[in-house]
């Protein structure tokens, strides 16, 4: 896919506690009560500053080989496991913040379909990056 | 420029000491001594199983819009600011390691004519993303 500048584009940093972090890390499936994954996002932006190196040293004109994080976005989402009291979304609660407050129940109900489809890996997505 | 699979993109963070990241949020230019900045990158792969769920979602085909953080790579770099001892080259000093063990000078004489080019901000391409 062709990666446009000025796109919705993003790059997202996940983040878990103690918890969440030492089932990564063992393999251990499910994650358990207690544990907390969060996503925090940037735009997704072109560095013209660095392409202009980058395209001098490579002896040819680059547009765009490099990144960066922009302007933090909003939307920073937080599952939070509890086998007993989400267990009708998989044992996950799910939060999004915008400008510091919670979003509705219209917002978090998009959250479940989408990662009913990584059920085998108890509904998250992010794999742990060594 | 268009993000083929298999390539050799990656993707980075950039992480900073206590000293750095005060810099940083400080604002403060040039960095003081004592400054250390690291870069750990990973490959930068298409995620099948996420693209086949959000390809799914969105109503049609989509190819590749989920990247991910795949195995780590090599070339664990540091820069680190010591002004006198360092002063040919900026007042940093750079080190590289792969598999834990440290490049040669061949090497490293390939950080700094780079670097210079962002002489501007102390010769530190990353901003800080808030």
């Amino acid at each position: 896919m062709a990666r446009e500048e000025g796109s919705a584009d993003d790059i997202r940093a996940i983040l878990g506690n103690d918890e969440a972090i030492k089932a990564y890390r063992e393999e251990k499936l499910p994650f358990p009560d207690g544990a907390i994954i969060a996503r925090i996002a940037w735009s997704y932006d072109a560095s013209e500053e660095n392409n202009k190196v980058f395209g001098r040293l490579a002896g040819k004109v680059v547009t765009s080989q490099s990144f960066v994080a922009g302007h933090p976005k909003n939307g920073v989402q937080f599952m939070v496991k509890d086998s007993g009291k989400y267990a009708s979304t998989g044992g996950w609660g799910y939060a999004q913040f915008d400008d510091g407050k919670p979003a509705g129940e219209a917002v978090l109900k998009t959250c479940y379909p989408c990662h009913q489809a990584i059920k085998a890996r108890d509904f998250v997505f992010t794999r742990y990056a060594p």
